[in-house]
This record gives structure tokens, C-alpha cells and sequence, in this order.
């Protein structure tokens, strides 16, 4: 039934933005169509939104197809959406007509197993990711490097007004990413020493929410040419190279946790050694392949390896509130949509202080 | 200094075990001594003797020194230990002449730090192993395959009156080992679904000490002919063949926690995807080698691995009045002093249902 009808034929909403249309990732303008705006569904005119790494992977399909991503062409990313409600379904309660929103990297879930009782739509094993599932209609679900969205109200959040848009937007996913593990495994106490691996979009913005709950934060990098930014630019209050033998072991015992935002193979033995006591390690990037994980220095001091994943709604809420309270913003680089290839290139090669984001409502035009 | 005298006369106890005599691991009788009763010592008659498979790795030198172990013959191995007070220094407190008294690994540690000061003394770094240590006045710890054994009270537990020693004298090790997470991950909740991985001394406990928590258990393991032994004699609720795919599909996602006793390289990949959202796999054994950690199944719901050793005297304590209440004995083979070369080489081939325990009292003879 969809097959026979041309994306932009599919729903009623006409909407524009960019594709990839195969494996080489690369994107280019892309007619196609949004579902009409459902008595509990809220359109939005999409304004700024972020580029994360995953949408590299997906758009390439590195990942291949899974559970959770169907990986057919064309594909639509962007999972950092913010922009301006233009219509809501009539029993819309969340939001209004002109008011801020955002989404992140679910859109639907089914609300009914234990995880979506207690607000963990991202632990949900039938949740629907914002780009790369397939919506409750059979359609493919497109992701917000367009013009518009339709979502259920469920699954936006609002932004508070005194909000910039174009900082605000990499929150949905890397600052969400980093708030949930920080408050779930209670490194969100003052005081606390709390380490972070690894200084790209997830990393920076876990200095900045680790630091705003009163932490002492230590950046952990490979790189000592990231120094200067660690602790001149993000205000850690420490810099540790994660490969020096001294600096791990001066440095051995002292980390209550650690946000590892790190996504390719490394070692977790130093970082192990630098928990004290019950500290926690948790991984936040998702090497693809297993990484060796040491057990007796686990055994000898009660510790932890722990993974999470985004966060649920309720919690991206939160976030976004504690963030508009606190000043958090990402440190981004805005670019024009016409710019998005260049930037997956350096996206690929980290090349990024710490996030684009694409000012969509400025510089996506029609073809 | 210490090394001027011989073993029997370094102290005025006279003293009487087997020790190994170099990295054969092969036991022989052993004259040597003990301290005399402190202010705050419990000189105590060993009567049984748990061999845990740590003896054996201590006894062939397996584990080299570290900061905990040293390697030094003669090795007096011996940490699941018995017996009757038959003296104790004038400010003891805890225990009197004729009471039934219990000493696991620890004799020793700093009691000062952050981790003694949280009844933590197991994971204090300046902790000392009831063999293989240092003691504070420059002596080598001997264990418990000896005659009588002298010990700071703080390091010794109590043991009501109605329990059997023999079957007790694993708890100290084994018993603890296994309880203390359950405890401490909370696991130890009426109706939660436990998996144990291994069946031998360690898993055996785990098992009983989860179904007294009131946990539905199932034994994980690789060897079917395991089944029976789980299901008939430990009153597993199920058994599970970690090698069978179809078997690890449909346990998929039900486990609240795993406790983990295998100390041999396996994969964890199985074990993870049996953990519910949240789910916890807490090692306790300890393979020399890495293993691998898959990390995407752990960002996917939130789990954990961690590792956990031993326990605290306090909790041990509380440990040993929990099993006394819910009848909690170790399945044993008990054996003559004489024996345990023979013992030792079962052990290594996993050749006993569940520990050995050696009758001190009645078979450990002066040459």
C-alpha cells in the first residue's frame, strides 16, 4: 500500500528536507509528506536542529537493520529537533500554538510494559525512534533535517521560553544521554568528584550538567591538546591523560563515577583503577565491538560497568527544565543546511567544538 | 628479625598445620606458633576448615605477590575457619571461653578509613588476609589448616550455639561471598527472579541464600548434567544451559540479577540479554583473564555488571544469624587432614558436591 505512492503523496502534510539515498551517506534535498495533525498529535515548524553522530551511522547504515532501526532509504535524520508549534490535535493538553518545543529520539512506545509505567520510553522494547522505525501507520518515520514534524504530544517536550533554540537543541539527545545516567546512578550530589571520557557533544555537555549539580570534574582524554578547552572553555576542574601511567595512578581511587562518552574501542582497566570504592563507570557511547572488561579490579572494590541509554520523556523534561534554570547551553557551531555534508565529513573525523546545528528555519530552502 | 627464628619459635603459642612448602602446592605437616593472647585477641581450637579454590591458587602461587598476597613457604592456606574460644585477652568484649567462633578472610585492616569506617573492612586497601599477609608485627599470616588460631575480635563472628560447625564453616567464605551482594544490589527481595551462574561452592550458596530471600531461582550453567543436582537437591526453581540458544532466547529479559560465580574466561553477552531493564550481573568469581563486555546491550536497558568480594565483618556477622535462622548449611564432603592433597586435586577438577571441610578436631595429628 505505501510502496505505491510517492513520498510526497503518502499524508496529506507536504514537507521538505534532506536525505540520504544510499550507503555513501550523502544528503540532498527531499520532498515527502507528514501524517495530518491527530487529535493528539502537535506540528511543529522545525527551527534548529543538532547533528549527532548516530545520524552519520544510520545514514550510512552502519548499524544495518535491528529491533529498533530499519535502515531503508531515503533517510531522514536528526534527532535534535526544536522549533514553534504550529497546530495542535484537539486534545492536545501539553502545549499550544506558537509555544516552544523540542523532540528528541523517540516518538512513539507502547505505554503499556513496566518500563513505560515508570517514564523509561527509551527502555521500552517497542519504542519508536524519531528517524529509522517504522510509524504505527506503516510509514517510515523522518527524522527533523526538514521542514516540519508532527509528533505526539507524548513524546515533546517544552522548551521554556527564555531559551535560545539553537543551544538548546543538542540537548534532546546528548544532554539527555548524560543527565539520566548522572541523576540514576546519583552522581548528581554536590561535592562528588565525577570524571568524564572523552570531550565531544556528549562529553562537554557531561562537564556542564556534572558541574552544575556541584560535582568536581576531572576530563579524561587521550588528547593533551584538549586540555586548554577542558579547563579554559567547559571549566573542568581537572585534566587527566587517560594513557600517562602516572596520571592514572595519581589520579587512582579519587572518582566517585564516570560519564565514558567514548564510542570506539578502549581500554577500561585505567578508568576502573580511578573509581574509588562502589564508583560507578558508565558507558554512554556504544563501541560496536566488546570492549575487555577486567574483573578482579571490580571484585576488590565493589565497582560497577553500567550502560544507559538517552532517557524517557518525563526525565527530558526535567533535564530541559534544570537546564533553562542553570544556563546550561551547548557549545555549538550553526551552519547552513547546505553545509550538512561537509559537516558529517567533520563529524567523522571529530572535527567539532561540539556540536552543529543546522539553522534549519533560515537556510532550508525548497528546490 | 623474623627471619632469624624458626617458625615454631617466633611466638609463644605452639602451633601445628599443614602448609605447602614451594609451587607443587603439596601439603605436609607444619610445626610452627602463634602470637600470644592480646588485650584483644580470641585464641581459639580450629575444628573444621573450609577448602576454598582460592587456597588452591594461593598454595601453587597462582595469583604471584600484589598488595594483598604474599607468596612467601611455607603457606599455611585456610579462610572458612571453626572452632572454640579457648581464651581471650582481657578487654575482649565479643566473645567468651567455650563459645563457638567463625573467622572468613580479613584479620586485619586499617580501621580508620572510609571503607573500615563503613564496615567495609573488605575493601580496605591496607587490608590483611587471614594467609598470605603481612602481619603488623612483621610475621606471616597462617590459616586455618592448623590446630588453634589467635585473632583480633573484630575479625571474629560468632556463631549460635545451634549451628553445626562443619556445615557452617563455609559460610565464612563462600556464604559471604554470595550474600553480600545479594544483599548490597538488592537482590534479597520476595519474588524477584535470580539467576546463579556455576554450580559449585559459590553457586551453591547463592542458590540457597536466594530462595531464602524468597527469589525465584534459576541455576545457569553449561553443563546439563548439573539439572538434576539443581533441581532436586538445591530446590532450583529452574536450569538453564547458557550454551543453548533457544534456551538463553526464551529466558530473554526475565532475570532481576545474576550472580556470577564462574572464575573461568565465559562469555557475558548470554548473561546480559537474560537481565530485565535494569538488571544486575554481579561477579564474584574472578578470571584471570579479561573477559569480553558487549556494551550496546548494556546501554539498551540500563544493566550493570559489577563485581563484589567477600564482606565486612559486620555483615558477615549478620550473615551467619540469617543462616541460622533459615537452617542454611553448606553442602560438604568431610574429610581427614590426610587427605587433602587428594582434596586438592578434586578441587581443581571441580570434583566435589560442594566443599570439602576438613575435620580438624578429630584428624589433624602432631608428627
Amino acid at each position: 500500500m505505501v510502496g505505491a505512492a510517492a513520498p510526497e503523496d503518502v499524508h496529506p502534510q507536504k514537507a521538505f528536507g534532506w536525505a540520504a539515498r544510499d550507503t555513501s551517506g550523502v544528503l540532498s534535498p527531499f520532498n515527502f509528506s507528514r501524517r495530518a495533525t491527530g487529535d493528539l498529535d502537535v506540528t511543529f515548524k522545525v527551527l534548529y536542529v543538532g547533528i549527532c553522530h548516530s545520524d552519520l551511522h544510520f545514514i550510512k547504515n552502519e548499524w544495518g537493520s535491528s529491533d529498533f532501526i530499519d535502515a531503508s532509504y531515503p533517510a531522514v535524520p536528526g534527532h535534535e529537533v526544536v522549533g514553534v508549534v504550529t497546530e495542535v490535535g484537539k486534545k492536545v493538553q501539553k502545549l499550544k500554538v506558537g509555544e516552544k518545543v523540542g523532540v528528541g529520539c523517540i516518538v512513539g512506545s507502547c505505554r503499556s510494559c513496566d518500563n513505560c509505567g515508570k517514564n523509561l520510553e527509551n527502555y521500552c522494547t517497542k519504542m519508536l525512534l524519531t528517524y529509522g522505525s517504522t510509524y504505527y501507520d506503516g510509514t517510515p518515520t523522518y527524522g527533523g533535517y526538514s521542514d516540519i514534524m508532527v509528533v505526539d504530544e507524548h513524546f515533546a517536550v517544552r522548551i521554556p521560553d527564555n531559551m535560545a533554540l539553537d543551544v538548546t537543541a543538542p540537548l534532546l539527545c546528548a544532554g539527555i544521554t548524560v543527565y539520566s545516567p548522572l541523576r540514576h546512578f546519583e552522581l548528581d550530589k554536590p561535592g562528588l568528584h565525577i570524571g568524564v571520557v572523552g570531550l565531544g557533544g556528549l562529553g562537554h555537555m557531561a562537564v556542564k550538567f556534572a558541574k552544575a549539580f556541584g560535582a568536581k570534574v576531572t576530563v579524561i582524554s587521550t588528547s593533551p591538546n584538549k586540555k586548554d578547552q577542558a579547563l579554559n572553555l567547559l571549566r573542568a576542574d581537572s585534566f587527566l591523560i587517560s594513557s600517562d601511567p602516572q596520571q592514572i595512578q595519581e589520579g587512582a581511587g579519587t572518582m566517585d563515577g564516570i560519564i565514558d562518552t567514548v564510542s570506539a574501542k578502549h581500554p577500561l582497566i585505567q578508568l576502573i583503577g580511578l573509581l574509588k570504592t562502589e564508583g560507578r563507570l558508565v558507558m554512554v557511547g556504544a563501541p560496536v565491538k566488546p570492549l575487555e572488561l577486567p574483573v578482579l579490579p571490580l571484585l576488590l572494590g565493589r565497582k560497577m560497568v553500567a550502560g544507559s541509554g538517552i532517557g524517557g520523556v518525563k526525565e527530558t523534561q526535567e533535564m530541559i527544565d534544570f537546564a533553562a534554570k542553570h544556563d546550561i547551553k551547548a557549545d555549538i557551531e550553526l551552519i547552513p543546511m547546505d553545509y550538512v555534508n561537509t559537516a558529517m565529513e567533520r563529524v567523522q573525523k571529530a572535527d567539532v567544538r561540539y556540536r552543529f546545528v543546522i539553522d534549519i528555519g533560515n537556510t532550508l530552502k525548497p528546490t
